[in-house]
């Protein structure tokens, strides 16, 4: 894609003036001047970051010592960006996957002149102080980070996302003559990341969509920490990323050779085919003693080190975090050069306003970050549902595929289950390069926005937060698996927690009701992690207007993601007694009984359980007994102290009991007994596979009658948390 | 290697026989006649496939048709094994990596002559029988079943387990003439297996160390659940596998041309430099009217298809389930073969023991799966630690390295973090091809017993699983990393809990004491996850004792996995409380004080805070307080409850709080109230970290002191489950 406008040729002048032409025999005096100049800029750098590190005793220099070169082509040449306004829409997007090495980035914004970032700042790195723009890795809510990375692997696909949603943009909203999205992302990643499998999943599928807009950056240095990289790693990296659909590039000399770096970045921005990998061969801790050695990865250099690598650099040994006036000088065109930017996408977007009003309008939402349409309105209502027995994968389609079609800020995706979620609506359009002619015949173009993510959980989840990353609100990600494979999928969706990265992941097949897939498919402990993960919500419908509750709960959540937790089987539906709006309360009173003996708390599929084991408790044991409804235990956790008591009854005669096929790990904060899992499941069809563990009307009555009597019997009137296990019937 | 014995060249002559030398003008007529009884054989199999689903209208028909040319030359030709004794120590291991496609190995075991696997066991695929050897996805627990699969990829990782450990067991017991360990993995895997990131790092490794004793056998059918393979993957799989080291044959026939795949085997199996994969084109559910779909994949075929395919193979449409004689006749040799392949590997190690009578002493112990030495004599006592405060990852060095230094059945291993988790001993060996010659200079050999996993978590949990499978004890697996960072690995954790697999997970920086790396390195969750999972333990030791404690538990738990949970940071050493045999029984009594208004529940990393809020609750506001350490809630809960009382004084008047710096979830079984974390982390020194959450033993004492005076305020006597967080100063 063409640059939105023939802007400053920066890049081009620089490589020229820093001497790009040496061949030439009348390489200008200018060119040789500016390489010095480079050469003390990057000394200077360096020992910044020594010093850095030096000050707390700690820190990772070597990495962002090493990449100085690449930087300075990045931040001085390459990237368009404007320090003055960190959040341009148009900007470049830069994502340092090796996260340890956040000076890095730290130090340049510095230099380029991001006003929050000051030398005060930066020397806040690794300090007590608890207001640091500097922590140990990049983090969102800081000016100027595109994503938190530091969990090795993730950064790069982060990247990935960003890439798809400025193709995605770029389709739906650019028009002949107006390139209003044509950003670029550049991601530095280091040996590591290479070898997460989270990064090969998504290195594959950009090479698969052909992301050309997508540069990722290799700092080969060859050290981890444990050595030297062929210790764990011999593969030919570059002809693995060629054989996932990359171009790649190569640079011998990443420490000092500014020019060919900057002529590879600018080759990489001019690629229209494929995704750019340039593997840079750098020196880790370079100008230090341990210079290309893991010493110099995660510990600071010493004192001693420090002052001579100072004094090799031609800089007083004596004098700490020096930044001469000719460093800044360097990067002053920075900010003016980006404030154009800046102004002439500003003009551009204007003038597409005039040519484009609805488009401009919409795209001009898009921006802010808003819903394009009123999305309540789209939602069924409880009397739109089938009252037939329903699995709640499907009530999940009926809720999300009407806002999928309409609302143009959900992009929908499966990480290949695509026959088993129901996540398809009419008329959707695959995200897929549009020269694909897949054999199956289902073509797509970057407008699509449904993604066949292909058997990958781990990078849907971390690709998603990189589509919700590029600009708050613009693109809410959908992702759709089986629950269990968000174990898979769970390091990307606590980033995405983390990050407050909205998101919802459609989790199917949620129980042991999943059936004759087995064990492995069943989950039993993975609720536990969701729950207590904070600034996520994992809900649990019961139903299908639970379900419709769990999307209101979901997308009004814009500042967490959500996991819908939905199940293959058939679920009975309780139009009667359940409630949209009672799920945005976590919990509520499902079935009331006043004087009531027992509370069942029931919990999404496993509800019905907890309604027949009352109507057998009711007629067979003269138990009176109410039904809560349970679906989330964080949006509870939000309600006043007295609607807690109200729906849980505290300190009544009440005994609270929560059936659930899950692990009860968590449930004792609500209840005094549980019916639930203590083992892994089992292979067997759904409904027998609930009653090989228990999960029976007349057997679950039966334990709850005979919790009472032993409570009777024993004499015990408060539990004092001592919890009971009620499922012993476990094999 | 060479084979053990030139025994059967039963593949060569099956070659010769079925035709392989059809291009030479005189094949033979019993050539002839072999390739027409194969095809019979292959559409009987096909059609008793399309039955089994039949029956119960579900399960995964398609890959198991597909590969059935495969499976002949497997299980006819190929593999070398014992029906009659699934167990033999020296068999080549079979791993179905693409679980789902389980009917195609169940039904070849049943044809070959596993006796248990009866055809009235076939039978009970997806049947509500619950004791089926025949679940949707293999299982380790039913004979003749390697690992369970299911979880994508993870077959395939656990493969490259078993290829280690053979290639590990070899090196260090075979000697000239004396090949005792030399079987081979054949490892099956479809289109899904080769997009997961776990699997695509451990076929980075596998070509790292040069594994070829490991064939990895693609189905490719290039279809997944969402259509066809291109919708998400169109990289060049072969090119990418030669990238990463691998060897690569093609098959373009292998739905029929059973020479040319057992050719590709063959040359497999003589491979002595690479590990191989062998590219072999199919159709999946071949012959029905969904050939080549994905239709063909999920689901049963329906009736009038299995019919069409019965009558196009020339079977009578209305018999299910038919063998032929001629069919189970193809396999007979099998059983014999096999009895054979016994005999022969027990007359090989008889004559071992006469010429090298310790080493064949040692490796009959492995064989058995005993440790080597008394281990408990290695631990070291408690006086033999230091009193000065000490990281606990710092006392896991000391416990576990004498361990791995004199038991040769332990393999350690790091996910490229050896500088920060001390697992290092005296002379260790790297686990090497040992013709490699890394930068650093470390080399190694097959024989070393330490492993650089690079930055591959999830594999190195996957694979460490397979180094255990190999035979029940023969490999205690050891695997090490931050805690955090077992969230990539969780998958590959739970497999190794859901098959019972002992191994040892070192995961150390498991708190907001790990520091500057901030909240992407702080697990504040991931407690939940691992104390609800089944067959697991998650211990956390409060000093170097526990530790010991700690290793204790983990290695008499020879039927599941543990997780050892260590500090980064200086822990304050207990001498006077700390035992090593409290920590087996999950918790106990730390400090005792008669009667106590409090209980403060101490847990690993975080105890100092609880004894030292003691001393000020006690000497500042006159509170008794005892303190409880509670490293392992999973072995608390198999204590008796008389003991848990004792412990816990349930019913008592005594407040019990729990000081953790994790989410609560799960600690209202044992406790009121806590003192925990509901928000991620922050980036600060370690020390500063615990003081911006609040953990201090002023801010600990005085939130208990309020608790308690809310209390009695409040007129509660019983709490009854109304569990409260007293960690409110939460930024």
């Amino acid at each position: 894609m063409a640059p939105p406008i023939a802007l400053v040729t920066a890049s081009e002048l620089a490589v020229q003036a820093a001497g790009q032409n040496r061949q030439d025999n009348k390489a200008s005096t200018l060119a040789s001047q500016d390489v010095e100049r480079s050469n003390r800029v990057l000394r200077t750098f360096r020992c910044l970051i020594a010093d850095l590190c030096e000050q707390f005793k700690g820190g990772h220099p070597g990495s962002a010592m090493g990449m100085a070169a690449m930087g300075v082509a990045l931040w001085k040449y390459i990237m368009r960006y404007s320090p003055d306004n960190p959040n341009y829409f148009n900007r470049d997007r830069f994502v340092l996957s090796n996260g340890h090495a956040c000076l890095f980035q730290y130090a340049f914004m510095h230099l380029v002149g991001y006003k929050h970032m000051t030398l005060e700042q930066l020397r806040s790195y690794h300090s007590e102080r608890t207001d640091s723009f500097c922590p140990g890795h990049p983090e969102i809510e800081h000016e100027g980070i595109e994503v938190t990375t530091g969990p090795l692997g993730q950064g790069v696909s982060n990247a990935v996302g960003l890439a798809m949603a400025t193709k995605h943009l770029a389709a739906t909203y650019n028009r002949p003559g107006f390139p209003v999205v044509s950003n670029k992302i550049w991601c530095v990643v280091g040996d590591a990341c290479l070898q997460e499998g989270v990064a090969l999943e998504a290195i594959s599928l950009a090479g698969h969509w052909k992301l050309n807009d997508l540069v990722v950056i290799y700092d080969n240095n060859q050290v981890t920490c444990d050595g030297s990289v062929d210790l764990a790693n011999t593969e030919d990296v570059n002809a693995k990323m060629k054989a996932c659909g990359w171009k790649v590039l190569t640079v011998d000399d990443g420490n000092e050779d500014i020019p060919t770096i900057v002529n590879a970045l600018e080759q990489a921005r001019a690629e229209l085919q494929k995704p750019v990998f340039i593997n840079i061969k750098t020196t880790i801790g370079i100008g230090s003693k341990v210079a290309g050695d893991a010493k110099a990865h995660g510990m600071a250099l010493g004192p001693e080190d420090v002052a001579n690598i100072k004094r090799e650099s031609g800089l007083n040994a004596d004098e700490h975090f020096v930044i001469s006036h000719e460093t800044y000088g360097f990067f002053t065109e920075v900010r003016e050069r980006g404030q154009q930017y800046e102004r002439r996408w500003e003009d551009l977007v204007e003038a597409y306003g005039k040519e484009y009003p609805d488009l401009a309008d919409e795209f001009a939402r898009r921006v802010k970050g808003e819903m394009v349409k009123d999305w309540t309105k789209i939602i069924p209502a409880k009397e739109d549902f089938p009252i037939t027995p329903t699995p709640s994968r499907k009530s999940a389609g009926l809720v999300c595929n009407p806002l999928a079609s309409e609302l143009r800020n959900i992009m929908v995706g499966t990480a290949d289950l695509s026959p088993s979620v129901n996540m398809i609506w009419k008329g959707k359009v695959d995200f897929q390069h549009p020269d694909l002619h897949p054999t199956c015949g289902i073509t797509g173009d970057y407008t699509g926005r449904y993604i066949h993510w292909g058997v990958r959980e781990h990078a849907m989840a971390a690709i998603s937060n990189g589509l919700a990353a590029y600009n708050k609100g613009t693109i809410l990600p959908i992702t759709s698996s089986f629950f269990m494979f968000y174990l898979y999928a769970a390091p990307g969706v606590r980033m995405g927690a983390l990050q407050r990265l909205q998101a919802i992941h459609i989790a199917t097949h949620d129980s042991i009701g999943t059936g004759e897939d087995g064990p492995t498919h069943q989950p039993i402990e993975l609720a536990a992690l969701y729950r207590a993960m904070p600034n996520i919500l994992y809900i649990r419908p019961a139903d299908s207007e639970e379900t419709a509750g769990a999307f209101i709960a979901a997308i009004s959540s814009t500042e967490s993601p959500s996991i819908i937790s939905l199940s293959r089987q058939n679920l009975t539906q309780y139009p009667q007694y359940s409630s949209r709006d009672g799920v945005q309360r976590g919990a509520y009173v499902f079935i009331e009984e006043k004087d009531a003996d027992v509370t069942l708390i029931g919990v999404g599929s496993e509800m019905k359980f907890a309604v027949e084991a009352r109507e057998v408790l009711q007629h067979e044991y003269g138990i009176k007994t109410r039904i809560v409804s349970f679906p989330c235990q964080r949006l509870f956790e939000r309600q006043s102290r007295e609607y807690k008591s109200e729906v849980l009854q505290y300190r009544s005669h009440t005994r609270r009991i929560v059936v659930e096929a899950y692990a009860s790990n968590g449930w004792e904060r609500y209840a005094h007994a549980a019916y639930s899992m203590s083992t892994f499941g089992h292979s067997l069809p759904g409904a027998a596979a609930y009653k090989y563990f228990g999960y029976d009307s007349k057997a679950i009555a039966l334990r709850v009658k005979t919790f009472l009597d032993d409570l009777q019997q024993e004499g015990i009137d408060d539990l004092d948390g001592e919890f009971r296990e009620l499922n012993i019937l476990h094999h």
